[in-house]
């Protein structure tokens, strides 16, 4: 079973909460679909979509543009930094371009949470093609805003015992 | 007149050679057109584009999904790193979010060459939208590869005496 | 006259503002000393600093040490972000390393305010050897937290009328 | 036993190349001694180190200084990817402040091997305290120039056999 950053197994009503969030937030979710994202797997502070490159996501090269790689990288972080139903937003991100992807292949883009503490979070995604190489790295910086992603479920997995959310803390580095 | 990041006034040839090559790329850019992405102004080092938030490239919350602004900001660092007609490509980029920004909105993108030594290009794109408020700011690092945009077209350019390259130089810190 | 991000020319308060800031944090900087920084200029938004590069601030092959080159930027950065005197940190910060710095050099680090809205900035600093080569490009993002560099100085520039914060504003890109 | 970027577990051959290197690298590094790093293990793209927050390493809140948290992952960097025996630089690197480092606070940094493929690799490192919190995330970009760490040592390895440098490969993603 995976872990989370504080490393413990997530919950059933966590993994529960995760699925719905990313149900409904994938069903509003217009600019993921205009690239043809699928959702493959979501859990607490985890995601992995694929997309595959179409004729219209390439440039002269028949090379991937990379504004589609960052955006699957980043619909990948947005579903796993949003995956505790509060509202989370991207305050940066990082790519690093490592090798081209072709038109007509199929991309996976996992994330994972690397840190979580008060409203901010890191998180990791890779995107590899089908032979498992690795296409690109990116890093996201989250920031919790006020709100949920479904109003009102984060009250109802409390009452049942099973969700928690991570402790506030103390953010950045006095110089 | 803008000067290039040595500080001098780009030659009528390096003006040409700039637009010739940018239009040459937008041609065949599918990528670019798929969010309807405008060409502004390129010159040596320098590109600006537009674009608007349609529908289709919006989250749940109206608000214009952070991969498009990237895209927006990729394709304007695409077009200025190119713009001496060497095919040039994407190493990594960063970009920082600050502002959203809402469906219906025009934005600008605006990319300068802050550096330039041996293969590899550091360039800052700024993302405005019309009220002039900045949505993201945008840092791309670049790497010249084998060939360019347009064959044949450097070595005429030459001919005439008004293009030149950057002098070669090493690149990174040994540590 | 340098402009601030928001193109308004500083006032005198704001500069006065600036300088005093700088020269209370420069004494209990004891980190920036140990390598030996001097601070050139500071102004609302702005800081200049130098450094030397000693032998013991390189490794074997007589280059300095990439963390030095981004401490003297990181410092830089620092005396640019609380130059309004509201206690700032880093958030994060890349760096470029685009050419080596050799032992005995000397490097000045410029730090100029790219955006300043609500808590958040972001700062964008050069460092430069003597003959005026880019050796690294750093940008930093900057939070404000709660307190003053010097307690009371805020208010006391404000009752004169010539000091003022950039108004508050929503941070972060929905997605 | 840990595995390496490619999924195989170090001969030992590579093994006592890296712990050589590091050795090597440790003697000439000044800069590392002047904030009193220690090595505490290095394997083929892997190193820790630690650094005790000295007093002139904080500022006026007693708080570490940004620029010596970044030196203590950019050497861990640094030792992780010159862990071949391959002279390698930094090009890049990035860093989140999480949490702040207090004076006589002990740190570790663990830097890993994310992606190395051709002359370029990615690596991560993370910096935490004591109490296993984490400090700041750093990533790094790595370039393979001319020359070795210890002349002569790689060919003496590949001579019994037991070390290979990963395959060349394409780099950057053609826009």
């Amino acid at each position: 079973m995976p872990r989370s950053t504080n490393g413990t197994a997530p919950t059933p009503g966590a993994l529960r909460l995760a699925a719905e969030t990313a149900e409904a937030m994938f069903k509003r979710d217009a600019a993921s679909q205009l690239i043809g994202l699928r959702l493959l797997t979501v859990r607490p502070g985890y995601a992995k979509l694929s997309m595959v490159v179409r004729p219209d996501m390439v440039n002269g090269h028949h090379i991937c543009h990379g504004g589609y790689l960052f955006t699957l990288a980043d619909s990948a972080f947005a579903y796993a930094c949003n995956s505790y139903n509060r509202n989370t937003v991207a305050a940066a991100c990082h790519i690093d371009f490592l090798a081209p992807a072709r038109e007509g292949e199929e991309l996976e883009a996992e994330c994972e949470e690397r840190s979580l503490a008060g409203r901010t979070g890191v998180y990791d995604a890779t995107i590899r093609n089908a032979q498992g190489k690795v296409i690109a790295l990116f890093r996201g910086k989250s920031y919790r805003i006020a709100g949920e992603v479904i109003a009102g479920l984060v009250a109802e997995a409390k009452q049942d015992g099973s969700f928690t959310l991570p402790p506030q803390s103390m953010e950045g580095n006095p110089q």
